[in-house]
């Protein structure tokens, strides 16, 4: 789409493996009751097909970069420029890759057809086991428990949400789980996936520890790979974690031909190393810039680099963060403060649907740069978290923070006087000095 | 409680005209369902006093700079600094000042013993005009109407929300309005407070163009003027509406006194002209940094005159402001462009929930920063102004904009691939070239 808004005379063709694309973040709402259903989870394309863009369903087996051809079984289609975006697929540990092969063990790929399968499986059974504690094990972990079922959450490390919250945090969403009945175990890995009286069903998981969980589903949510055997086969070069290697601008080596998204390879905005995160967000960033980067670089690309900015959604609070977390930091040598705030996220705190609020700050100890931020609160933290991103691109300072202006009101923030955000930067000024 | 924790050595000591003091913002919710009482808003001072702030319920009624002296009826104080933080008061047109004396009509003070007079007075009748189309004015119809009041709204500008959003913005918060059985009627002044039986009870609004409107109670949400009798008295030089005249630190040209908040003279941060607003947070931020200049210098000060910025909820639906509004941008001789997007908030647009969410952005023609910025969408929106307020405050252009990161999440925002304060800056960008 920026493509054809920034050169509308020429021809933009997608090449889509399948018809019908779901938005991914949203797979695991398809097997609760948030959406039931695959069929309520489609991306709509119908805004590209109105500008002109057109569309060819058929997979492409080869792009002859030098000749600017690409192939697919039926076409020989002919460009000037060629953009990669051919996302990620499911990561699975090679020691499980065998047991992909019984029944009732998936994965989360982007695929509708795969995911009925699935979701259809899971529908007829009453206990799974999900592995990966990212977000999409802890949300299809919850959207499962909120179908009725028997849910176990394994995860390696000893809590959820690894790298993207600091324990504490995650703690509080620990919590929650329990609550709503999903028994999680931590700091032991899947050793073997079971199917102890031979008919090709799974029916446990053994963990490192010895430990067996008897179980009827496995859902294998142990993160994404870029997905670059295409361009691998067209001998693009690729990056520390198997990413189409690309400059600021999603170009390759090759001025005609770029790699955007998930198949591209990325740096952390703040450590400068080699990144594995995926989001459609940055994808669709770099997506932006590379659009408007085809035939000549139009904008000055303000990010350097990607920030980790998520959020999701525990029980009824939002937990939401960007940037490093305080463990991540220190483990990077980082000299850094932290000051956190727990407030509300109404004023007064008596308006109809108030609930606490919390926000955590890292930041530089010489200079004050804010590097990390994490959120606890209502629906609005996923908003936050994007004024807390905004700080860390710009390179704001706490003692910036400060004196910020914000819009509040009784019924959607915090109080003035005690905006989280600020009330955090002003913590962590005063753990400056200590 | 800022100048508490930099200079923990001082006794601080806040002399209050009150004993109890409302939330400010909310005191229209005190006269509806949301809150249904000021017993209900009541600014807690909890976290002052457990840091060791002083209290005395007073007046004070004369401040001789010279010898650092308060004097309230029975106690004299001495200081070494002192900082004006005396608010502000309703404003109300000169030619209905003696109207405030007839039964039935009320201004919107920040005073419980006042507001639970006038609370009383509305429940106790049936029809109710609110004069005044600002955000308290608005609020105000609103919550009478939901008491079940017959309520008719009136302001002197042909649409509601005047300067704070442009015309086809706030003339969706009036058919909002309109769908709930508020009658508004602008573009017309409020010529005379009617008793035309002389038994001193309000009992019609006469207007400019001749129109009478019955009625048994008239709330006057005309706006509000510094409070600075105090500050007059004690010979501090006023400026242009009415503000102690400050610097930067919130310091008068006596380093020892400062004034804050509303009592303050502001610029804006825009056209650097004086600037009428009145806003909790950006008085919380004047109370941070004056909190912690009051010995010295200690946190350069980011900002540098008010960035109006706004959020209220008008039925289900927030309206969110922050910088500048096309109209006024034009009729400063702004050279400017506009661009917006109208999307969803949450993402598949299945997800439960989910309400239209509409971003318009206002940019410099050369240079493309972004000056201003508006939101109509769900309750989120009363964050995402802080990200626009943000993108001011940082002189951020809409091309930086284009790809900046964001956490997006099915249940909390909008897709990744439309989130719409960044298509409206892709929008802003392709304005620009025509």
């Amino acid at each position: 789409m920026t493509a054809k808004m920034n050169y509308p005379e020429k021809k933009i063709l997608v090449v889509r493996e399948m018809e019908v694309q779901m938005v991914p973040c949203a797979i695991p709402y398809v097997f609760g009751p948030t959406l039931g259903s695959s069929e309520k989870n489609i991306a709509s394309c119908g805004k590209a097909d109105e500008m002109g863009i057109e569309n060819l369903v058929a997979k492409v087996e080869e792009v002859d970069i030098d000749g600017k051809i690409a192939y697919t079984p039926t076409h020989r289609i002919d460009f000037d420029k060629v953009v990669f975006a051919t996302g990620s697929i499911p990561f699975v540990h090679a020691s499980l890759e065998p047991s992909l092969a019984l029944d009732g063990v998936f994965t989360v790929p982007k695929n509708k057809e795969l995911i009925d399968k699935a979701k259809k499986y899971c529908d007829s059974v009453t206990d799974i086991v999900v592995v990966g504690t990212g977000f999409i094990g802890v949300e299809m972990a919850m959207e499962l428990r909120e179908s009725g079922k028997n849910v176990t959450l394994l995860g390696g490390s000893p809590h959820i949400f690894k790298g993207i919250f600091d324990r504490e945090i995650a703690a509080q969403a620990e919590e929650i789980l329990s609550s709503q009945g999903i028994t999680f175990i931590g700091g032991d890995r899947v050793a073997a996936i079971l199917d102890r009286n031979g008919d090709n069903i799974v029916d446990a998981v053994q963990l490192e520890s010895g430990t067996i969980i008897d179980t009827q589903a496995v859902i294998l949510a142990t993160g994404y790979k870029p997905n670059t055997e295409l361009a691998e086969k067209a001998g693009l070069p690729l990056g520390d974690y198997g990413g189409v290697v690309v400059d600021e601008y999603m170009r390759t080596k090759n001025g005609d031909v770029f790699a955007i998204g998930d198949c591209s390879a990325r740096r952390g905005f703040i450590t400068r190393e080699p990144s594995k995160v995926m989001l459609a967000s940055t994808s669709a960033a770099e997506g932006r810039v590379a659009g408007s980067s085809l035939y000549s670089l139009k904008y000055m690309k303000k990010f350097n680099g990607t920030i980790a900015i998520f959020s999701t959604i525990v029980g009824d609070t939002v937990f939401a963060s960007a940037g490093i977390t305080e463990e991540d930091a220190l483990r990077n040598g980082g000299e850094i403060v932290v000051g956190s705030f727990n407030g509300v996220n109404r004023h007064p705190s008596t308006i109809p649907g108030a609930q606490s609020q919390f926000v955590k700050l890292v930041a530089m100890r010489h200079g004050g740069q804010i590097i990390g931020g994490q959120v606890v609160g209502g629906n609005e933290a996923g908003e936050m978290i994007n004024i807390i991103g905004l700080m860390i691109e710009n390179n704001m300072t706490i003692y910036q923070v400060m004196s910020i202006q914000v819009a509040t009101h009784p019924m959607l923030t915090a109080a003035p006087t005690s905006y989280p955000i600020v009330m955090a930067a002003s913590m962590t000024a005063n753990a400056m000095e200590k």
